[in-house]
Order: C-alpha cells, then sequence, then structure tokens
C-alpha cells in the first residue's frame, strides 16, 4: 500500500487533530477532504463497532446550503423522490439524478425550514450541478458550501454516550429526524443517522471552532463506555448493503438500478430534472440491478476496480465493493447484476485478478 | 504519514500497471483518481524533471468534451477569456468562473473544431457546472467525460524522446498548439504543454486500451535517454508558479487575485456568465493577489492546510504551497498577499505552525 501525500487540497478537518491523535493509520479521500479508514484494524474497528460506540470524523458529507424562496422548488428539481409532504425536522434520502436520470449523488436532505436545506453530500461536487442549475433557470436562492462538519456517533452505546453530552432528550429523536440541542452556547442540529448499522446520530457541527471542545467532550464522556475514534467501516456497510457512490454506482445508473426505487416517486415529483428520463424505467424497472454477492473462498484482495461478474463466461455484471466478513464467514460483496442473473441463489463467478471464483446471490444484505 | 486506502471510487487509470512497476511510493487523489506524487524521492524525481525526460500518468486530468451546435457559445459562457480567435489546434489556458467571478477550475481548453472541445480540468468536478448550466440554459450540446486520458513527457529530453515514438514531425508542434500523431493506428491529440517548466508535450491518449503499449513504447525507446516513470513535482512546480486548484485559489478567488488577468479579456468575452461580476475587479485590480515568497530557514513541513502571513502580527495573507527548493537554497513558496504588503522586497512572517518565520515576497517566481 502506498502512502497519502499531505497537501492543502486534501482538505482537514475540524477534527483532524483528534483523528490524529487517536492512531490514525489510513485515509481515503472524499470531497477533497480527508476521510479516515483505519484505526487499530478494520477487523479490530468492525467488532468495536458493533459491541461499543465510536466517534466518526465524517466531515467529508459536506453540505450544499440552499436558502431562499426557491429553496423547495430547487430541491425537488434536483430529485424524483415527492418532497411534498416532508416537513421541517426530518432527513430524507434523495437520489440527485440528472437530465437522463443518471445519479450525480445520494445525499441526505435536511430540512431546517421551508426556505432553507442542507444537503448532506456523498463524493462529487453536487455543488457545481446545482449552482448550474440555479444559474441556468435563474432560480431566487443562494447556494454555497457552509462551515458545517458532521461528526457521526455510531454502535450499540451511541444513545447513551449522547445523552451524557447533550441530555436525555436525544433519547426522543427518532430515525431520519432531527433536534436542536445545546453545545456550549451553540445550538447544534442532531439527527439519528449515520453510514453505520448499528445505531446512532449525526451532529451537524456548525462552526469549526468547536469541532475539537465537541470530540473531546464525547470520548470524555464516553470513557467507560470504551468509546473509540472510528470510521465508516468498509466490512459493516457492506453487510449493511449500505452503497457508496463512486463505488457501487455512478452516473451511468439510475436509482432503480441501485435498488432506489423506493426513494424514487416519479410520477408524483413534478418539477424534477431527470423526471421525463425516469417515467419509463420507473414502471417497467431496470435491466440491472445492485444485488448482494456472496464470494466464496478465502479473503479477497482490495476491490479498487470493478470486478467482473461472470456466468458461463458471459459477463453479466460486476462487482464494486468486497470484504471478508468475520461474522458471516464469507466474503461479502455488492454487485450490479443483470436481470437474467439476478435472482437470489443464482450461481455466479468473479473475477477479482487471481482466478474465478464461486459466488451467488443473496435474497438480502447480512444486516 | 498515513496510508491510502484503495477503493473502486479512487479511480486507477490506463496506466496504473506502469506507474505500480516503477514503484509509485505515494498518491494524491485528484478527480477521483490516483495521481502519484513521488516515485524516488520528491528530491531525486526534481533532479531527474530537470536533466532527462520523465513519462507521467496525469489520466487525472480528465476531460470535459463539449459536442454540438452550441459548444463554442457554451465555451465563452464558461470563461473570461476572449475566445473568438482561437483556431481548432490551439489550447488556451481559460480559468472557468460563476456567477460572482469565483474560479471553479483553471483547466486547458482544447480546440478539436468548432463544434467540439476537451477541457482537460483541474480538480474539481467541473463537468456538473458545465452540465447544470447546459440544462438550465437549454443548450444543444452534449457534454460527457469521454475515455481520454492525458499522460505527459516532461522534461529537457521530451521532444528527443517524442520524435522517437511519433516521429520527427512532433518537433514542430508549437507551445500550446497540438497535432495529430498516429501510434498503433490510432491518432492520438498530442499537445506541447504540460504542468513543469521543464518543456514537454500531454498526449491525450484516447482509449484506455492502449495506455499501457504507449507507457512501455515510451519506455522502451526512451531507455538511452535515462527516462523515468514521473509525477509533477511540487519544488519545480512552486519554483516555476505553475498554480494548484483547491491548494493555491479556491471558487472563493477570482482569476486576477490568481494573477492570471492575462487570461481574462472580460470587456469583451461576450457571454461569459461571470462578465458582470469581473467588469469592476478588471478594471480596479484586485485587493489581494498571487505572491512567490521566500521563506527562511530549515525545511519547512508539509503544507497542508493554510499558513497565516503575517506583518506586524497582523494578518495579511496565507501560503498555500511550500518546498524547500535545491536549485535556489531557500524554502519556495505560493502565497495569497494584500495589495498592503504584496511589493517584491517585503518582509513578512509565515506561521507554519512551528514559531515565526521571516519570509520575503519575490518579483517573479523562480523559472
Amino acid at each position: 500500500m502506498a502512502l497519502i501525500s499531505p497537501s492543502r487540497r486534501l482538505r482537514r478537518t475540524p477534527f483532524s487533530e483528534g483523528v490524529e491523535a487517536a492512531g490514525v493509520k489510513a485515509y481515503t479521500v472524499y470531497n477533497h477532504m480527508l476521510l479516515p479508514t483505519v484505526f487499530r484494524s478494520v477487523q479490530e474497528d468492525y467488532r468495536h463497532l458493533k459491541t461499543a460506540v465510536q466517534v466518526w470524523d465524517v466531515a467529508c458529507e459536506r453540505q450544499v446550503e440552499l436558502r431562499g424562496p426557491d429553496a423547495a422548488r430547487l430541491m425537488q428539481m434536483l430529485t424524483p423522490r415527492d418532497l411534498r409532504a416532508m416537513l421541517p425536522g426530518q432527513c430524507y434520502y434523495v437520489p440527485i439524478v440528472d437530465e437522463t436520470g443518471g445519479m450525480l449523488n445520494d445525499p441526505v436532505a435536511v430540512k431546517l425550514a421551508e426556505d432553507r436545506w442542507w444537503i448532506s453530500i456523498a463524493d462529487s461536487d453536487l455543488l457545481y450541478w446545482v449552482k448550474g442549475v440555479v444559474q441556468g433557470w435563474r432560480l431566487d436562492v443562494l447556494v454555497d458550501e457552509p462551515d458545517v462538519s458532521p461528526l457521526a456517533v455510531q454502535g450499540p452505546k451511541a444513545e447513551d454516550l449522547l445523552a451524557r453530552v447533550f441530555g436525555d432528550a436525544v433519547r426522543d429523536v427518532r430515525f431520519f429526524r432531527f433536534g436542536l440541542f445545546d453545545f456550549q452556547g451553540r445550538s447544534l442540529v442532531v439527527a439519528r443517522s449515520g453510514y453505520s448499522k448499528q445505531g446512532g446520530f449525526e451532529i451537524y457541527v456548525e462552526g469549526g471552532d468547536i469541532g475539537m471542545p465537541l470530540w473531546n467532550a464525547l470520548m470524555e464522556a464516553g470513557r467507560d463506555l470504551d468509546v473509540w475514534a472510528g470510521c465508516p467501516n468498509l466490512i459493516e456497510r457492506i453487510e449493511g448493503g449500505l452503497l457508496s457512490y463512486g463505488n457501487d454506482m455512478t452516473d451511468d445508473n439510475t436509482p432503480h438500478e441501485c435498488g432506489l426505487g423506493k426513494f424514487c416517486d416519479t410520477q408524483t415529483a413534478i418539477g424534477c430534472i431527470g423526471r421525463d428520463a425516469l417515467l419509463r424505467v420507473a414502471k417497467e424497472g431496470p435491466v440491472q440491478q445492485i444485488r448482494p454477492i456472496a464470494i466464496e473462498g478465502p479473503a479477497l484482495p482490495p476491490c479498487d476496480r470493478w470486478w467482473p461478474v461472470l456466468a458461463k463466461g458471459k459477463r453479466v455484471g460486476r462487482v464494486s465493493s468486497a470484504a471478508a466478513s468475520p461474522d458471516f464467514d464469507t466474503n461479502v460483496a455488492i454487485g450490479m447484476v443483470r436481470m437474467t442473473h439476478w435472482d437470489p441463489g443464482t450461481e455466479l463467478e468473479v473475477d477479482a485478478g487471481e482466478g474465478l471464483r464461486k459466488a451467488v446471490v443473496q435474497p438480502k444484505f447480512w444486516i
């Protein structure tokens, strides 16, 4: 494995000091920002995430803020999910599509008010698409990247930890809802959400200056809960079927191919830029789709490129994420498979660059 | 220094095999793609670049292709540089600005034909801005990222090496012009350009399948020229005043602040989206600007964040790139300095996190 070269362009976060002090071993780059990937080891981090509580520097989930009279109209232009019933205080997972229905990002939209939204983005410069659309349509809305850095608290003991720092009222926050909670005189958005299946919260830290104070307060309060610094865990997120934009899907894929049809209301999402393009696929369904795939044999090499998925020597898909799962005693993987071969139980072969492996389409993700 | 975690999202290039075989030691991430930063050491790579010839995997300079009747109109909408006199076969360095005059990218535009352009981009998803603008304005133009990966050949012996592979006609290609040259039956755009001051070319490799054949042909043909695998060199590019988007400037900066006023013809660039916003700054000039800065003392730590530039304890700017220069026996740096303190010879102080250093504004970049 190679080193990562430091530069200002790979932005540090308000929590970088804490991450470094905790002994981060590796990073990826996400929205031009450092995202930790390993602390002790991917396997140790995995086990700990499932049993205790971790604090994650996910500042790289940058926000695109929409503010002004056209904010809600603009938000609906961006996604085929019908937003009419969405209330302030709610978070929606929203596929963002271009005029061809191709996915540009798969963020969480946070509705702060009718005329103020945050879009908490995956790894692409969604700000550029939104600004371009606003410019072309001359919308009356301000779009920018505010000084807001999410800090995630994930794991079975996350609620206990957060209650110690923000008070017991945080326990009442429902899934994909948020409340405003005080920390050192600042009112912060705290949502029950996060990129794991172990439960937890994301704190939208507004103002980089309170990043380390909050990090330290969480570490201090969680000492007897065995709190660690952590990060999104490759194994756990594959087990949980949490997709990664740029890995598992790109702008070539529709939301339906990604199994995100349940987040699309294409018929009623009036105003969505990709609506025309998606109406047909919404009705007829896609010809390929994301599937959980178990790959047999010993632990695979890192999945750093799409691995061909074959059936009788013919290419029928690709694997985009894979890892050896300690809990399920197999290589868990996410792939895109053609409809001819996507039924659960279908036996396939995967070419991970070291000979073909037997693989089986699973009925559902592991957790 | 930490490791970089492999994933499909950090895309490999058509030349990655060659880069790995050459013993790459470190990477950065650029346009969601791996960009090598060190082979032997930054200092050894530097010396070699100035004396011999290197082959650089700069596939991360992705292309935004514009094709169709509105392509030229669109290109002019994107930049304050007047493109009316530009001919097919020319390359222009073009600041790209938004409606506020803030820089979104600083690419090279390659005019293939009146209705077909490549924009060879720096590190931001310019494709998203361009697609948004096209969508909003309903322009009649196709915009996408083609399978084109630049391979740079840089250094004093670059022309000799290229002549061996493409024939002597390549010697006639003038600076920032390109010609079409044959390789294994494919016609490739070969431009005299590149991200160094040592001279050289960029080959726009169309079709990933010929990436490694071309890489190998160059390595083979250049054996007695002491050809190496190389990469943009931090020291050399600072000495040469080659700016890096995301390091030295962001969307907060106008082209004029970046010293790129000579590439702006704001008065006559009719149609440019940022024209209104830039007219005033084009006339009056900016209040801060990029400057070469020499920083005294021993070699500095890596510049992984903006370092404050101070005058009598007051902040008057920032340093965004810095490295110890063997040839100039000082730390060479690029900074943004307020007009009150930007005159050559002005003595300043730089806070690189380890005590204040004396620094002096230079009359020009070093090479």
